[in-house]
């Protein structure tokens, strides 16, 4: 029988995620039933969305719960298969775990993104966190050719793809980015307008000299502070996305938006983006960002870390904004 | 010459107004010129908005300058005019201002509202209020039958008329107020389905009860405290609607909102309402108000005082919540 290395939930943590929150376990791989196929994990997406899926109780989706194995979307390889529907050496992904080896019986697995594309871009670019910057964007943003996007966690995977998709639709582009580095790769690499290092300048007095006539469309990717200064410069029938992700990250984490009556004064909106409840459309948007992405207007940058056993300091990565592109966790 | 005692802003409030923001003057009347009328003012609307206007600067309107006449609402009979569309008797409302008597040009007045309602009518139910809830929930609220519909300040003049509209369209409807008088007046007079005391009942607990399936449409007029509450019930495709109002009162008084992020996993949206921008579309409202007023479906309480003397002290009522309907200055 072949070993399967899996990572269990072992604490619901506070604050912060420790790496006495997981446990490393190798496991004998159940015998296939008829119907079942054993995909073997290359890709595990690390994304904000699973501080949350760490607690108790239910939001949008329930929480892992202890001892079970952590939630992750995932691209793999399928090895053997007893399903009619599936043969082995396709890809596919799926919200499969993090772990080496999956058994799945087919349910809600999608095809691996185009062969084209790396293989790890189906949880990347062209999976859910693609699709969420590509709908929170268009959908819940509706920009405007002229408008002014300001989007937050502009260097990560949902910020630059926000950023880069409001730039083709005609969009001046306003990126907020910690470090000078992130903040050259936006306006050097991207082609964002300009950048602010949230780290180093004035939000308020960047905002003032950089969006003067106010901000059209806010995307949030971080919540909290920066979240609240933005508030105070959005332009006349502003729309605020926040993005779904951060309502999952650790409460303690925010302080109170105090700012929130600009949106009376300013006639503007605030609702969020779950990527959930645009699967539906998902056609849509992998057609674009597939052609976006061949013709090269749109730059897609991962920060891949290798090892199943990395997954713990990986995932803390993304809230302390160590990664830079879209953390993926390659199995060796 | 006739003598006309104006409230003039004698100093920007910090926090609670206070008596020695307003200087009471009794000053000569300019002589007419042509193309002007001269309107005594019989009723001026005391509204929370004016906390607001007391303000430098500029949001939605421009600050009352220190000196200046206090902005109001007013309604009262032309009792001069050398302008050709006005006559001796018409009763007009409009921004006259705290003061006995206004010098017009005409720009802006209004006729007051039909004989067939008191003359104070046309600065609370028929006037700007009662178009602030007409519009606040019909438009930014969409309510449909067999939602549930939570509004806040339910005792006061907005919020009665947007949850007894709420009731015409068919809601369920859940009023909070402050003490078991006003509660009993929303169930027993206004018909609401329940009423909440904030100061003696636990909202969470109460909101389970009543409203187990969420809120539909949260008409927030007190902002803080109880808003953040609220979020925290939302029904799936919530609308939160902020009354303009709130953005105007003293904003030392609410603290942060911290649960915000519940309009992401309920899909809800947060708007404010701005009574100005729907001046285009008033006669709709007036003809709907109208009707329900005449044939009683619509409940309108008024809370007078007397004496333009009294504005300081009045004006802070709304405030403290010691009114007990919509709150007018009668000048003797």
């Amino acid at each position: 029988m072949k070993k399967n290395t899996q990572v269990l939930l072992a604490a619901r943590p506070q604050g912060a995620v420790k790496a006495s929150d997981f446990r490393i376990d190798m496991n004998e791989l159940p015998e296939l039933q008829a119907g079942q196929l054993l995909i073997r994990n290359h890709f595990i997406s690390l994304d904000p969305a699973m501080r949350g899926w760490m607690n108790a109780g239910t939001t949008y989706v329930r929480g892992v719960e202890i001892g079970e194995v952590m939630r992750a979307f995932t691209v793999g390889i399928v090895e053997v298969s007893k399903h009619p529907a599936f043969q082995p050496g396709d890809a596919v992904q799926g919200l499969l775990g993090v772990q080496e080896y999956a058994v799945s019986n087919g349910e809600h697995l999608l095809p691996a993104a185009g062969k084209q594309f790396p293989l790890s871009w189906s949880i990347g670019a062209l999976g859910m966190p693609g699709l969420t910057a590509y709908f929170g964007l268009l959908d819940k943003g509706q920009p405007k050719a002229g408008e002014t996007v300001l989007v937050s966690g502009a260097a990560g995977m949902v910020g630059s793809f926000v950023g880069q998709i409001a730039k083709l639709k005609g969009c001046k582009v306003i990126g907020i980015a910690g470090g000078a580095v992130k903040c050259r790769y936006l306006t050097e690499v991207l082609g964002f307008d300009s950048a602010i290092d949230y780290k180093n300048e004035d939000l308020h007095a960047a905002l003032k000299t950089l969006a003067p006539e106010g901000v059209h469309i806010y995307f949030d990717n971080v919540g909290g502070e920066i979240l609240d200064k933005a508030l105070l410069h959005l332009a006349f029938g502003a729309r605020v996305v926040l993005c779904g992700a951060i309502s999952q990250y650790n409460e303690a984490s925010y302080g109170g938006l105090k700012n929130y009556l600009k949106l009376v004064t300013a006639r503007g909106t605030m609702s969020g983006i779950i990527v959930l409840d645009y699967f539906p459309r998902a056609a849509e948007a992998i057609r674009d960002l597939t052609q976006w992405l061949n013709d090269g207007s749109l730059q897609y940058k991962e920060h891949i870390v290798e090892g199943i056993e990395q997954f713990p300091a990986a995932l803390n990565m993304l809230f302390t904004g160590e990664n830079f592109g879209k953390l993926v966790l390659k199995i060796s």
